[in-house]
């Protein structure tokens, strides 16, 4: 029953607020993701959702947890976007005269930006809305509450900030990189066993709320099997961040500690890897595991949106650890680097950097 | 399904933040009202919670809703309190291995600070807590949903302000006064109209969302039966308000026409009152129903002490009607001017001015 609050996890809150860095004004590449994946989780509601079930077993509301919401609006799409889906089931099965009705728990860490969220809720929503502040990697909600949980682009900042990274007697210290995209064995290995705790913690509270039956959609940044880490957009988007913060060091602008001692706490999984986090975990059965494309615009990657984006997913961890005053300076190389490197990046694009995953609670 | 979100309720948010002006410093009072029925609501458990009947018909989550619940921490030790008590029953009728997880919904309008009350939350509570948005006279759970209710010093708080006190050619034209206790009866029948129309809705909604069975607390203002409005504390207060604001705009600091469209939308209900709506509604039995007479200090009323509270709780809808400007000086001449009244108002707490009721959904 405890909310797991002896354990104090690290949160990188997106830019709250709606101003014009932040997260609700720059988070179309998340959207375009989720955009990218609706029609599958539309399938995977009409194929796999268990309506007799449900129906036969409760009389109660249908529970849908966004685990990692963050402010909008992403969340809110996607929310009516499962609720559209699962009216539809009970419509095409013939129980429309048992529709639920819904319960939405928006889900983020304390210091997101909740009164954001609440102000910004659709006026007309076809669900009673609440919000469920603490990490996924504790536990938020009662045993067997929830039908259906989504998350979207949350489950790849890891827990903590990973100590042998910044250890000169370490194998896996990190001199001169913010990730572990171009990094030694060492380095990414580190990176790799925090991120397989973390999933574990992540489906053992997700296995004791999911009712039996319930679905679990899983959206996040993955690579091919068998890829180098390198190769991941979002890895590369890291080494340009680690090059341009190395030339700000080199300028004097910052200090070369405070380089090596910053590390983004961002994994990006394979499918084999989550297959395997999912069989180790036991239960639940996997109805999907997909590498996917999004696509944000038709015309291509544009470096100054990529730029935005990264700021309102980043101000807030880059700012705690080298002052915001640097922040502008920083997003302006970023931009100019990012687009020396956008053919590279569009091919990487191109072989697919996104891992879709639908589980099913055996 | 709908959240009734096509009606606009006003709202009146305590001050959030934690500064020395805020509710979380500043409502003391409302705890010692809340600490006043303690004990009444361990009883009310104890005797009236039918432990056999949750364990046969459910095995979720026991679910408390506090409505109204402001910023803490007077909502942490009341929802603590309950839990307490109910866990102590199923102990006591031998059911503890039956335990159930519990889940707290704090609730309140959306532009309650819930950023500080989910900050705020007590690290070690024995629940998961989920923060629900929206007015509490329209609907905010899915049907049956709920175990228990609970809501202390908020349904005084009417959803409206009273149009008809504001129109020179109406009877109920509230000039000179900002409250209606020592108004013409007019204006007292007003907000007798608009409470009984808010109490309605509110318990047309908790009747559906309220498990059959389910408990609800009731903590609020009261005042005995046959008392004239004129002698209630709370009608006391406002009338010492009233006072003020028309000496300041004798004095030209503010406009007459401010004061005589101001009306403080809060009303003070006697036990004959809500048992009539309460029968009305025909829901819920009443299993107490009495005036409290809550004592926040053994040395008697603190002018001071009462003015910051003053401050917490109406700064909001001061501050709207006249502009923060006049907020320091108001609370000086409140102040001066509660002293000069503090034996009168002494003998009126001593008549009991908290209306303390127990409701269950039959």
């Amino acid at each position: 029953m405890s909310n797991n609050t002896n354990i104090v996890f690290e949160s990188y809150p997106m830019i709250g607020g709606d101003g014009s860095n932040s997260y609700t004004k720059n988070s179309y590449l998340q959207r375009a993701g989720a955009n990218a994946v609706k029609a599958i989780i539309d399938d995977v509601i009409s194929e796999k959702l268990d309506v007799e079930k449900k129906i036969s077993s409760s009389k109660s509301a249908f529970r849908i947890a966004d685990l990692g919401c963050s402010v909008g609006p992403n969340t809110f799409i996607a929310m009516q976007n499962i609720i559209d889906a699962v009216q539809q089931k009970y419509q095409s099965q013939g129980f429309a005269s048992h529709m639920p009705e819904f319960q939405v728990f928006f889900n983020d860490h304390t210091s997101n930006d909740f009164n954001t969220l609440f102000a910004s809720l659709p006026p007309e929503r076809p669900y009673f809305a609440t919000g469920v502040p603490g990490s996924f990697h504790g536990r938020l909600f009662p045993d067997f509450s929830l039908d259906f949980v989504h998350s979207s682009f949350a489950l790849q900042w890891l827990s903590k900030v990973l100590e042998e990274l910044l250890s000169k007697n370490s194998a896996a210290w990190n001199k001169g990189r913010v990730h572990y995209a171009s990094a030694p064995d060492e380095v990414a290995q580190a990176y790799t066993v925090q991120f397989a705790k973390d999933i574990t913690t992540f489906l053992d509270g997700r296995a004791k709320e999911l009712v039996v039956g319930g679905l679990m959609v899983l959206n996040m940044p993955g690579i091919p099997n068998g890829n180098p880490h390198s190769s991941s957009v979002t890895g590369l988007s890291f080494d340009i961040l680690g090059h341009c913060l190395v030339d700000m060091a080199k300028e004097g602008l910052i200090s070369e500690v405070q380089v090596d001692s910053f590390n983004v706490p961002i994994y990006v999984a394979s499918p084999k890897e989550m297959t395997q986090l999912v069989e180790r975990n036991g239960c639940f059965s996997i109805e999907r595991m997909e590498i996917t494309q999004p696509r944000a615009r038709d015309d291509g990657l544009n470096s100054q949106a990529v730029t935005m984006h990264l700021r309102a997913s980043m101000e807030g961890i880059i700012s705690k650890h080298f002052g915001t005053e640097i922040i502008d300076e920083l997003c302006d190389r970023y931009c100019k680097k990012h687009e020396e490197f956008i053919d590279l990046l569009e091919s990487k694009y191109n072989e697919g950097n996104q891992l879709f995953i639908v589980l099913k609670r055996i």
